[in-house]
């Protein structure tokens, strides 16, 4: 029997005031060290619990998991057991890294070989991504978009209120926190009485972003609906979706972004359960117009989560850009999985669905530096002086978040990704 | 030592003379019977070679591939090796069932292992598909919509000429021919003036399409060139876009297609080897304006295929409603994977690309409901006399292929699904 995870527990494992991995997160990821292979771990302080060392030991006894899931490059074998045995798998882990659970806190035996210090590990790839829908969820965010290339006075297009838009996305080239990307060329028309023209995009952007991992769905033709959406999702991490804008300008009519967006969208390692977010639920904004039933829910659905961004330029500081927070968002998950499944489509184990920029009210809350530096118009400072209207060649962007709320932090770590010159 | 493939060969089975699958063809599929599990065969006339049989009887001697390439519920892991070794096996293949060929022919109980009957097999999904695209690429199909929808005079997006337009669509609802789809749901808004509905959708359309299957590509940051694109591409299938165009209209701006699309799209289960296809090649359009330096191309990237609809309506006849061929697209699959890539973009073993709708110039060679029956304005007559604007619940739509010149036949066989009502 497995215990609830409490707020006043601690673990034996020394955690820090700050740390995003208290016991009562435990997100999931995959690691290798030099003589680990790909396996599956769980964050806790700054250490990593070796989760498929557990099972060798006989830790895991009476869970419905394989030796196959946890030596695994990828989370997903683990995930296909669906969310009750996942949820066991972590309450169990919690069970042993509680402070009062001697069992293996006291054999060092075992301990050597089942805790795993993040400095020495190398974190992969967690999810084989097989479908990616990003959303456009943030209201803010639209009507900011609108503002800027349409209309100031209509800036929100007709369907926004009634639908969460969303499109399809490139899967492969989803990559992992701290493998840089190379800035994408492409065809732009910066003249517009001019010919395209080629090169490296001169208008590199990030889109601060967050996204959950789904759980394997129903058949073709069946939905899932706002109060089912929960059950189907796995976790979420930090998501930058970047954006070359000009290619974007040029190419998306009619048919909507595509190499502006498919060159590399950068996630963090670790995969929080929607289970560690559940106390961190807010409610969401009034929907005005109402929705249509199918998009109705109930309860509180949209989760505070505290985000930043930051630039740090070749050989140079980190540079606080934006603060923004994931309870912006107009269109929750759940909506989005309704959505997403009321014509049938089928979702299936390690789809991975992002929010869309997630922009708040205020100018230093805005998720991308399009909105930040307003097309350019309002160039950003770095502490070395220089400006940035968009990304530069050598910029490193940083995104951050965590939840915090009656002295408990739970976390998602970092995505980081330095920009290289295109090849 | 594998023989150049020769126009006058015959096999010492029996292809009747309109057959798709002549010795010239010999296209890779996945099947199973009430004996044998999931794997590779080669279609030849009414017959299928399985192909893992033929390794286990030591005719593949030499192939650098494994047994567990060919028993195998997908061709991904033969289609890792590569296009020289998939080559190879083909070739191998077509010695074997050549007629002066003795050594299967006769060979009573080998032939009992390795010939097995179409009618007694199962076709499966023949690839799992990672990324799928689809393209825009027909230019008398982005005039038709452009005509209806826009302004008949600029019925081309700016973007059109300079750009192989494309999209990413979703590929866990890809299907086999043969599977039947459900009628999707979803938002709508017929009147303009009244706010959205929710209901099954009244304008459900097919796309005549092909699509190609990749090899694997290039790492991240790098591309692949008109040149080399042959050298990526596997083969193609007959690919039916199932569209709901009163979705498609309520929810496309500005981010693209997405729930109107993704609840289905349908293949043939033959992958036909883009090497079977080039004596088929013929010119390309002119293309003016001139296209950007990467998009040029050097020799015949068009191919001559003749596409055929039809429409069975329930306990009905088949009507043929539309003649079509794929030499009317304005950008080619060269064009297409080199404007994928060119700005970093990776390509994975069995992605698959379509070409979007293939429309001719002239009405009865239009690839879609929407186009054939203008908008609902020009309805078509089936021969029970009924009439249809778009596809009806109990309808199946049929698409045909194939290329034939100097008497051979090299073809497609047929993606065919029946409509059911929504669930």
């Amino acid at each position: 029997m497995s215990s609830k995870i409490s707020n006043s527990a601690k673990s034996w494992i020394n955690v820090e005031t700050n740390s995003d991995f208290p016991i009562q997160n435990l997100p999931f990821g995959i690691f290798k060290t030099a003589s680990k292979s790909a396996r599956v771990g769980i964050a806790i302080g700054n250490q990593i619990v070796d989760v498929k060392a557990l099972f060798d030991l006989g830790y895991l006894h009476g869970l419905n998991i394989k030796s196959s899931d946890l030596e695994n490059c990828y989370l997903n074998d683990l995930m296909s057991n669906g969310k009750i045995v996942c949820s066991q798998l972590r309450h169990h882990v919690y069970d042993l890294l509680e402070e009062s659970n001697d069992s293996l806190k006291n054999n060092k035996e075992h301990l050597a070989k089942v805790i795993v210090s993040q400095n020495e590990a190398t974190m992969l790839l967690p999810v084989k991504v097989g479908d990616y829908t990003d959303f456009y969820s943030s209201r803010e965010h639209a009507t900011n978009v609108g503002t800027m290339f349409r209309d100031p006075n209509n800036a929100l297009l007709p369907n926004w209120l009634h639908i969460p838009v969303g499109y399809h996305g490139r899967a492969s080239s989803i990559i992992l926190s701290g493998e840089p990307i190379y800035r994408p060329k492409g065809q732009s028309k910066p003249d517009p009485e001019a010919p395209p023209v080629y090169g490296p995009s001169a208008r590199l952007d990030f889109e601060l972003e967050m996204a959950f991992v789904t759980f394997e769905g129903k058949p073709l033709g069946d939905s899932i609906s706002t109060a089912e959406a929960d059950d189907y999702i796995f976790g979420m991490c930090l998501f930058n979706d970047w954006s070359a804008r000009d290619i974007q300008s040029w190419e998306y009519v009619p048919l909507g972004p595509f190499l502006a967006k498919n060159f590399a969208s950068s996630m963090s390692p670790w995969i929080v359960t929607l289970e560690a977010l559940e106390q961190f639920r807010i409610p969401g904004p009034v929907q005005n117009p109402k929705v249509l039933p199918y998009l109705e829910y109930s309860g509180n659905k949209h989760i505070d989560i505290k985000l930043q961004v930051l630039i740090e330029p070749e050989n140079g500081n980190e540079n606080l850009i934006c603060q923004s927070n994931y309870k912006h968002m107009y269109w929750n998950m759940n909506q989005q999985l309704a959505h997403h499944t009321i014509n049938g489509c089928n979702i299936k184990c390690g789809d991975m669905m992002a929010s869309g920029t997630i922009s708040g009210p205020t100018e230093d809350s805005f998720g991308s530096m399009l909105e930040l530096a307003w097309k350019g118009t309002k160039p950003l400072k770095m502490d070395d002086g220089s400006e940035r209207k968009f990304i530069n060649d050598g910029d490193t962007v940083i995104m951050r978040g965590y939840c915090e709320k009656d002295g408990i932090r739970v976390g998602f770590g970092e995505v980081s990704s330095k920009v290289l010159p295109a090849k």
